[in-house]
């Protein structure tokens, strides 16, 4: 229990003390705490890139896992800190969405309002809620401070939905750029399933538009592709990614984050028919 | 003792080896201390962002952390290595000021120039002290080494004091910008106790110039703000700061480290009559 | 065994999730694993710039460190994961030359084909091995798991040599820009040993031309040159630099990683008599 880890997942960026001051609370209450950087670089305020950054990191770690997930434009104000239990991991975070596709890749999800505040920090400062309240919440559930004893269960939490291409005929789809990584990589909000045609072997000849440029190429790897060619890939992420072979691609398609994405398809092969009975 | 917390800021940076050099260094001395970053990215050479990151960090560190600051311009010259204890923590550094703003806020201070050799490694560089020097002595105090075996007491240690508002007449006061924060905050060396009549309530009348803009509003949370109004609020610093709501108010303004900041503000309201006695 | 040091050394950056999962993988299995970042922030798909940086960190750690290095932009081709063994340490990396400069450095050298399959996660994405292969394999290895146990040995491993000055005549010498760092020091391919005269005392007369400047002295720490002057050091890396004092060397010179440099010096003076014996 004492060397519980706390993973953090924040926008207080690398180049002030905020990161440094919220490690200091948590080791002050548990110095055996063991604390582990997601990323604290998240999009200043971006409460959607926030909860991209967590739900795609931790479903990694092991159970009982605290994270403190702190995109807070809303500090100071009503809204309600938060701890969110699943079959595995424990969440705090504000009570603003940023847990939004946590909660839809849990089935058991119990979420409370956090109002025992003799465990905050105190005084509790109007801006900064990462250090005064969810670092020191955070040192002392690494403890062994159970979610129950933090506040009472709500079910009307904060959750949004990740914005989700929208299909303009059986052949064409309306998507948008999730987000451009640090190697350029235009990732979509496109699934394989949305567009199946185009990752079916053989691929249906396709289209996609983004920015000033048209992909018609699928690739398997950054390497298969010609210096300066664009493709379509599956990324890591589980997303159709738009890439290019050590070259940044969103430069080159001169696009960032938001941006629209059009993509024609062809229609579905048929599955194919059963192998007759031998 | 073995698992002692020692701590890092160093304008260091976060893309070559260097700061990884100098974890191994503690690490290969002593396997089980405990490495935080507290930030590694202060500005390049400039020891008073430095003094102000441990500043705002420190003190939120259990007791007997060994924080190593590095900023460290002069670097393989005659001054001097030090390290500086507190009541509560332990500072390794170079002595050009990069701890005066611990100085100031301990009551209880000793420091010593670390003039024992046989602790650093071997040869020592005259470029990389943060290496050579400062974390193998983190890395032997880490494992028990007391700072009594590291030199001899020292009182003309350099210290400077951080750049303070000049009051201009008792109604209007000269500041300037400390910090520009990730979020485009702007951190003023104003404290409020500088301009009292501004965070009274009901607050007197005031005009904050900086850059382009002037503000004469306080708000208490960034979310009562309008979009692209700037306002002032009391920092998690403890400085005034002015701010915008998801915005970067050092850009709306034009401004940046350094920069001129104006305040006029009403006489401080006297003090509330104490009520009659029962 | 338990408290294993893993290091990480990519280029996967610091503002997504990656490194978050690769964290959450190896604490996965082994929760008691001590991950240590060297650098996160490697120039993407830039082999030689990981080779640089993992070959100035890892000899400062303790003895059976794990160095996970993945600048990897062939992944998901047929280029082969490795495990390389050497009298103290242990580097896993993509078979693509990033281990060069460790291989250089080392005489006892062992290197596997990672094959054993079980150990990685499971399904493998083709574009993110580091979270899927490496980590997976840093997290058994910190647990105990012997190189011996993840594939055969090989001897046709990918080495590339540093890029070498080029002697133009006894007294000159054409260099390149390995590498700018965070302050703007140029650090050169050179060894003091190429250009002996410079390093002399007294040192001989030369000329250094980088970019738009000329350089023609030699300091022995930053803060002997004056404001706006370039000078060479002999830097911490064993190369030698080009610096100015508190000012961006590289920014002055208008030169990046890759750009020439030109030396001209006098010819090394003959070795001092040996004294005359007595």
């Amino acid at each position: 229990m004492a060397q519980r880890i706390v993973t953090l997942t924040t926008d207080f960026g690398v180049s002030e003390h905020y990161v440094g001051a919220i490690k200091g609370v948590i080791l002050s209450l548990n110095p055996d705490a063991k604390i582990v950087d997601i990323c604290n670089s998240v999009q200043s305020y971006d409460v959607l890139d926030g909860a991209i950054t967590i739900a795609n990191a931790y479903r990694y770690y092991p159970s009982d896992t605290i994270h403190m997930v702190v995109v807070d434009p809303g500090v100071g104000t009503t809204r309600r800190p938060i701890v969110a239990t699943t079959e595995r991991h424990i969440f705090l975070a504000p009570d603003n969405g940023v847990l939004s596709l946590v909660y839809e890749r849990e089935e058991r999800l119990s979420v409370r309002h956090i109002t025992s505040e003799h465990f905050f920090l105190n005084p509790v400062s109007n801006t900064f809620h990462g250090r005064d309240v969810f670092a020191a919440i955070a040192g002392w559930m690494s403890k062994g401070v159970d979610a129950i004893k933090l506040g009472d269960e709500i079910t009307d939490f904060v959750r949004f939905s990740a914005p989700k291409p929208k299909p303009l005929s059986p052949t064409s789809i309306k998507a948008l750029v999730l987000r451009v990584d640090k190697f350029g990589n235009i990732i979509t909000n496109l699934r394989p399933e949305d567009v199946p045609s185009i990752f079916q072997e053989p691929a249906g000849a396709f289209t996609i538009t983004v920015g000033k440029v048209t992909i018609n190429k699928v690739h398997q790897n950054y390497s298969q592709a010609s210096p300066g060619e664009l493709f379509a890939i599956i990324g890591s992420m589980g997303y159709v990614e738009i890439s290019a072979n050590r070259q940044p691609a969103a430069a080159l398609a001169g696009v960032n984050k938001g941006a629209e994405v059009n993509v024609t398809f062809a229609a579905a092969a048929a599955a194919p028919q059963a192998a007759p009975a031998q």
